[in-house]
């Protein structure tokens, strides 16, 4: 089984509310088709999510009536673009099912406490592509939080041991710094948890759900429970493809 | 609280495939808001469900792998439903949270046999609507089938005791023949046990989730768990509004 990651820079445009890449989406969706493998689908929520998550503190909980409309808010902008991605999905030819975390998971303080694997498993056996993502969540301390597209990644990753697991970016893999502003920046083959340290730190989109450093952690703990892990660049045609097939594609390493 | 179904008649143009009665839908959401009273609502998939589904069987459960697409098809169609529901309650002011079947429901030869409350009631809990529909959702027998908005009422009502359960239909009440059909077909003021016997056996429109009269039987069933009990005319303004109220109106009562 292979763990697929879309991230919301991919498949949205994260400087512009609710702005979908529909030509990227669509074509990433053919070469999951193409792959004939089993997959479950995380995408992250980009411009879909973290503008009005973050103007009303989503991510630090329930405190205020007014959070109530910004989280519906948000969940409606999320499923927006989910459905843009089941509907990419089933276009082409893979049968997707969306699996939303407002149902299914369970926060406590923020970190995922609960998420109802079963419905993954029965979809995936049945031959359907389970679809899950970004999205507001119960939490059992703070009433409300965000589950983020890397805490997904994480649990569904230690229940279902893929044997690749491919994060999708926008940028060729991970870098010395943060190549649009340092051009000079270098791409990394490989991240561990040495190479992590030696990083600067930088950001480059205020996002709810942290920083890139953040995200490397996740993804070193994610590592952890598969085979090969990878972060290689959504954007470019063909490589998504190529990592699922097991071929050399540019993008860095993910090595526990 | 509240239980209202927003029949797939009444949201959607059964005849015409994916056709959403957006006008409808507003001012409903508009008379839900106006209330202030803590609702849920179910919601029937109309146009966006049952044609599909019947064409592929889906309500007899999972025996080929080309049902697949079709059900995908269908959860993508119902969703696209489902998301203009909720965000016309969000434009209303109502802070909505779909809760997918898809997600939340087991089938056992077709019966609602599991239906995961405990995230309805939260949500209700933080003053959020959650809203249900039909859908299509695993079966532990036939891998998959179809779980209708009638099943998520009368799972609701046992387990929410509503002080009002009210029923939005394309016609006033239940009548004593079809009135499109039969234009001497009288509105019952009230339908019990009885008057069902004796009600002749026709059926307007092909639904998968089956006639008016295994709607009512269900009716019955779901009036036993709550209060006032009543089927009104979605399409006729304010009679919502006014039902959820309490106040008289043109209607049928379900009485136990």
């Amino acid at each position: 089984m292979m763990l697929v990651k879309l991230g919301g820079s991919v498949i949205t445009d994260k400087m512009n509310y609710r702005t979908l890449r529909e030509d990227v989406l669509f074509r990433l969706a053919g070469e999951l088709a193409r792959s004939e493998e089993s997959v479950i689908l995380v995408h992250g929520a980009g411009s879909f999510g973290h503008v009005i998550a973050a103007r009303h503190q989503l991510q630090n909980g329930y405190n205020d009536p007014s959070q109530l409309m910004a989280a519906a808010q948000v969940m409606e902008d999320v499923r927006t673009l989910n459905l843009a991605v089941t509907s990419a999905l089933n276009r082409s030819g893979l049968p997707a099912v969306s699996l939303p975390p407002s149902a299914l998971v369970e926060l406590r303080e923020g970190r995922l406490d609960r998420l109802e694997l079963g419905v993954f498993r029965r979809y995936l056996d049945l031959g359907m592509v389970p679809v899950t993502f970004g999205d507001v969540a119960l939490d059992s301390r703070r009433g409300l939080g965000i589950c983020s597209g890397d805490q997904l990644m994480e649990s569904l990753a230690r229940e279902f041991a893929p044997r690749r697991i491919i994060f999708c970016s926008d940028v060729d893999g991970v870098f010395t710094d943060d190549p649009v502003v340092h051009p000079e920046a270098r791409m990394l083959e490989a991240v561990d948890r040495e190479t992590l340290s030696s990083l600067p730190r930088s950001q480059r989109c205020a996002d709810v759900t942290g920083s890139i450093f953040g995200k490397i952690e996740t993804m070193l703990r994610i590592a952890a429970h598969g085979g090969d892990s990878m972060v290689i660049n959504g954007l470019a045609p063909g490589r998504l493809a190529a990592a699922l097939k097991g071929e050399k594609v540019p993008g860095t390493r993910v090595v526990v």
